[in-house]
């Protein structure tokens, strides 16, 4: 699995988990908020003591890929480890038709030959603070939703905005348990990230899309970047060192990372929605771009690499919607669910305070999200979002900081204009099938007859506008945008760029959808607020809230499981690729890299590779550090087996995995594949 | 282009074209009854004159094969020429992991080792008789929808039983002109047919899906079968000659073939329908099996093999859907359609008798089908098929022959037997995956609620109600089929297989969806009848009804086109083929197999290879004969270009063009390829 945190899906916020009647019945369950880990649990059941120097230095040693994903700082010098797939994004923008580093792999031998990425931003989390009080106050209970949503906006934005003002840190009010809490995060930025090695995708994503989700596995899913301040490496107080030794059968460990979401607080009313409509929705849509990307790629091998991170993204995402669809779709977890939902509305009915309206309410809002699934406000395109932004930044900035849409805020511009002004390549005739593509489907969602859709295509078949639209736009030279960008709202409206027209043609439409989202995900946001303090009445307080791709502590031991009644190992070896490689007859995927094959004799064949815990981990956990208890770096996060995808909604330690790779697996072929011995040197000094 | 008819495709019968407003706009344009040429435009037009004799003659040398496509014979011992892709299936049925003949080709050296398919039946038209007095005397119009449909399907019933009893005939009464006008069509059938050459698919199918709908071409895309009577080589005397010399540019060349559905009648509510509604919800079910076989076939060569028919029959559905949706998405294609549909109905208001009602009652059945595309009354299994065709079948037989549903009469007992008992392979892994996928759509369509899912689930997921029902079910094994259905009802009630009790509990859906079905096609019956009656008055009798599976005549010259500025030439010789192989540097799809490489030096390279016309076909004419004035067969139709796809619902003759595979480049293959004189002495004689 690519456990990339699909940052463009429409944001529910959700709280700790509701499966159980009463209390936790899966013992590892659980992505536990740093400033409030379950102490005694671990110390109880691991006798672990995680004391806060322990847990202060592995949260600070936690990088956050903002394009989506989990790292850690693994020198003093800045280097930063990560997953290949979550460095592909990066690598892809970097490769050229001559160039292909994500196909064949890059070693920088030297500093100076590290490749600064076109638009990466790294955070480092350094401190949490509780700010609910502040935020609450700005709340009064008989405001209607809308005005609700407007006054809590307004407060995290000045908490958020004080708080940059005040220490020059990325600042992010943080909705937790759907609302009952609200914590200020802290980063420290790094926006100069330099890719230094990754290895060939062939070994990255050895087994291909076929393995992807299962295991045992082979992967060298592994890349290394280097933070940099001022034109030099960054220095790093707090980075992991690497473990001496091979783990054991059941050892404890800790994985530290950024889970994306989760859904454990759904109600069964939501997670119906997401069975019966959302998820079958999202299917069709992931399946349309994976043969869109296909066909793309059938025109020749370098469109198949424009295209390839893309389409392994969708496929990853396929595949992983796929599993939490059968979840979802077996009666008996439904089922569970149920009967857990009714036991707490039993007691919320004894109660007087009329707590059993919030599951109302968010049956509700499903029936109302229904027919906005075949509703869009915008194409998919990286143009014509460039377009989108550049026409709601004019807008937005002529309101006060505050009262803007969230993205446009003060204190999110920096990030902003480094995507904004992106010089990462933006291939035309990609550009142009996926464009011509999103306006056939804007077509049919909406009916050709729609008086937006007419206005849309100007009378011109959905592909004849796409080579239009793409014909005139000057956006792919980056100092049009800028020029856009400076001009502000008068250069906007004056413009005469056809994609800078379009977005100006459906901004009313996708602000109003955006409204309209916005105010369900509000009467969500109370409703599961409610809840969980119904949770926190029958469960006690000490729990965790959904994941919100925010720094998480998860743990559990290293233990195989059984499938199909057989018993899996809980690890893989280096010699084991080997063995793979020749059972397929060395075909694609299962192709090991001629650099591999050279080097075979050199190798400890030995040495683990992958390994699986019980870890309780999801999407945006790619890349996580995986720890020992002395804080020494075992592995890095890529991977959960098929079992682990319902941990969306729900999670069992029966037989879900997490799986990653062990970093001596990459410190030997580094060594002897990859003769990057500067790097042996370096990591963990 | 595949160009197989899509046999499951609910059938919509429509009627001839409408687009233009009065006449035909599009010399070339019709697809024409044999027992009503447009002899007079042939004459005028092309100085041609379509005899009789002329017509009879090719009439009966052209065959249809009724798992979709067309053919010919060409030699007076029973050799049915067809493309590679038509065969494919049978192809595929006929080879084993060890026998790959689909990927390898196939030549059988003597007649006996020719190989016999398993459930081919071949169709031979001997003649057309207008039975319209007798089917429109059983209908009365004041009768209800549902009592017109019952009494119209008893009246062709006795039409085609009494024919079948007295001639022995394969009897089928067709309904032309959307119910104006039935004819009966008398068939000799053939279903002793054994394959004797197949080529290789990399060179029936040079370029693959990316090349599919493409021009110029380079695909040897035929193979040969054989039809037997009483165990030797049925005696043929009407078959096709092969034409001595080369084409050349704008020879006037006809094809006879089936062209499947067309239409071009359908009004702007029934093509909007299909543009916001239907093709969606094809499209998305099209990319979703492919992703499935797909998936499959990542699990190794062999499930790769199981695969791939399946495979490439949904890539090239799904490649023509978006072709043809593309036309209906082009504002402008709609625009004319509704300035035409006006000028008609200005035409009916002037009159009296109401006709304009037609209209009205066509659009209000897309309304009521909208809700329908979401239902679905079976599963997609082959061995799901079987059982649902044993349940229904013995509860039909419980009514007399005529009341029946139309493939449970006595008339196509022996069809329906052929492919119930067929030996065919169906791969377990296959069909569970298959009815996994199914299974989970029908949870997405109804809803995980409904109650007909849970009985169907039974308490399990998806793919763990697939597996059971897989491991559970007795019907792969023929005799078991055969017992069920020589013990009736009571066999059938009694039966504990799995999947017989699963197609028992769906029979009241399935019959609920199909008998609404069928009243919603008799209301758009009746109202397509007025509507050409409209139409006759309007433009004329002379005219051809929308395509339906049966035995047309099209025909056009031999003519390039322009694309993007570029000139095509109108056809391409076996020397461009080593080019294109060159040029892709023999990278699959574009490798040509070894034994072209081997003989590349003994051919000809200058014979022509594939060739365009402009005659009007679509899906169901692949494999058809391509024959000059002197009625010998010049070539084969195996494709059409990505122009060509909107001729669903409207022709043009701009850039619209018919794609044929040349028969000396057959001749010239088979000499020196496949080393196959007694075939290359057979032909033509």
């Amino acid at each position: 699995m690519k456990m990339k945190f699909a940052t463009r899906v429409a944001c529910l916020l959700v709280v700790g988990h509701v499966l159980s009647s009463a209390g936790r019945t899966n013992a590892d369950e659980g992505m536990w908020l740093f400033n409030d880990l379950p102490r005694d649990y671990l110390k109880r059941t691991y006798d672990f003591e995680a004391t806060p120097q322990w847990a202060e230095h592995l949260m600070r040693a936690s990088v956050r890929f903002n394009s989506g994903g989990s790292a850690s700082f693994v020198s003093s010098r800045g280097l930063v480890l990560t997953n290949h797939h979550v460095g592909a994004d990066t690598i892809s923008k970097l490769s050229t038709s001559e160039r292909n580093y994500y196909r064949d792999g890059f070693y920088a031998a030297t500093l100076d030959e590290e490749l600064a990425a076109p638009d990466l931003e790294l955070n480092q989390l350094v401190s949490i603070e509780d700010v609910t009080d502040r935020v609450n106050q700005a709340v009064r209970a008989d405001m209607p939703a809308s005005e609700a949503l407007a006054a809590r906006r307004a407060a995290m934005a000045q908490i958020e905005a004080a708080s940059l003002a005040e220490t020059g840190l990325r600042s992010d009010v943080v909705t937790l348990y759907g609302g009952a809490k609200y914590h200020l995060y802290r980063y420290k930025k790094y926006t100069d990230v330099r890719l230094v090695w990754a290895p060939e995708s062939d070994i990255a994503f050895f087994g291909g899309d076929a393995d992807n989700f299962e295991y045992p596995r082979y992967c060298l899913d592994v890349c290394l970047f280097r933070v940099y301040e001022d034109g030099k490496p960054a220095q790093i107080a707090d980075f992991l060192s690497i473990a001496p030794g091979p783990l054991v059968d059941e050892e404890l460990v800790f994985v530290s990372g950024n889970p994306g979401r989760t859904r454990r607080i759904h109600t069964s009313a939501a997670l119906k929605f997401q069975r019966d409509e959302r998820m079958p929705h999202v299917l069709n849509l992931l399946r349309r771009r994976e043969i869109l990307f296909q066909q793309y790629g059938l025109e020749g091998d370098e469109k198949q690499r424009q295209a390839q991170d893309d389409l392994f993204g969708i496929q990853n995402s396929r595949k992983a919607y796929l599993g939490m669809l059968q979840g979802l779709q077996d009666p008996a977890v439904m089922a569970q669910k149920e009967a857990a939902e009714q036991t707490l509305l039993a007691k919320v009915a004894a109660d007087a305070s009329g707590g059993a309206d919030a599951w109302k309410k968010i049956a509700e809002v499903q029936e109302r999200r229904k027919p906005m699934l075949k509703q869009s406000g915008g194409f998919y395109s990286g143009l014509y979002s460039i377009a989108e932004t550049l026409v709601l930044m004019a807008k937005e900035d002529q309101k006060p900081s505050a009262d803007r849409l969230r993205e446009y805020r003060d204190s999110n511009r920096e990030s902003l204009l480094q995507q904004l002004f992106s010089p990462a390549p933006l291939y035309p005739d990609l550009e142009e099938a996926k464009l011509a593509d999103s306006l056939s489907m804007f077509v049919e969602q909406r009916g050709g007859d729609d008086p937006l859709v007419q206005q849309v295509l100007a009378g011109k078949s959905p592909a004849a506008r796409a080579a239009e639209l793409m014909a005139g736009t000057k956006l792919a030279e980056i100092p049009q945008r800028k020029r856009l960008a400076e001009g502000g709202l008068a250069a906007i409206e004056q413009s005469e760029d056809p994609l800078v027209r379009l977005a100006l043609l459906m901004e009313n439409e996708q602000r109003r959808l955006r409204e309209q989202e916005e105010e369900l995900a509000e009467i969500e946001r109370q409703a599961y607020a409610r809840i969980a303090d119904v949770l926190f009445a029958v469960q006690g307080t000490s729990t965790y809230p959904d994941a919100t791709f925010t720094l998480r502590l998860a743990f559990g031991p290293v233990r195989g499981y059984e499938e199909r009644g057989r018993q899996i190992a809980a690890w893989t070896t280096l010699g084991g690729a080997f063995e793979r490689d020749e059972a397929a007859g060395s075909k694609s995927p299962w192709r090991l890299p001629d650099s591999w094959r050279e080097n075979r004799d050199r190798l400890d064949l030995a040495t683990q590779f992958n390994f699986v815990c019980t870890a309780d981990i999801i999407g945006g956990n790619s890349g996580s550090p995986v720890v020992n208890r002395a804080g020494e770096l075992v592995g890095v996060i890529f991977d959960g087996n098929i079992q682990s995808l319902s941990a969306d909604f729900v999670y069992s330690e029966t037989q879900s995995r997490a799986v990653s790779v062990h970093v001596a697996a990459m410190r030997e072929a580094l060594k002897k594949v990859y003769h990057a011995q500067r790097l042996v040197d370096e990591l963990g000094q």
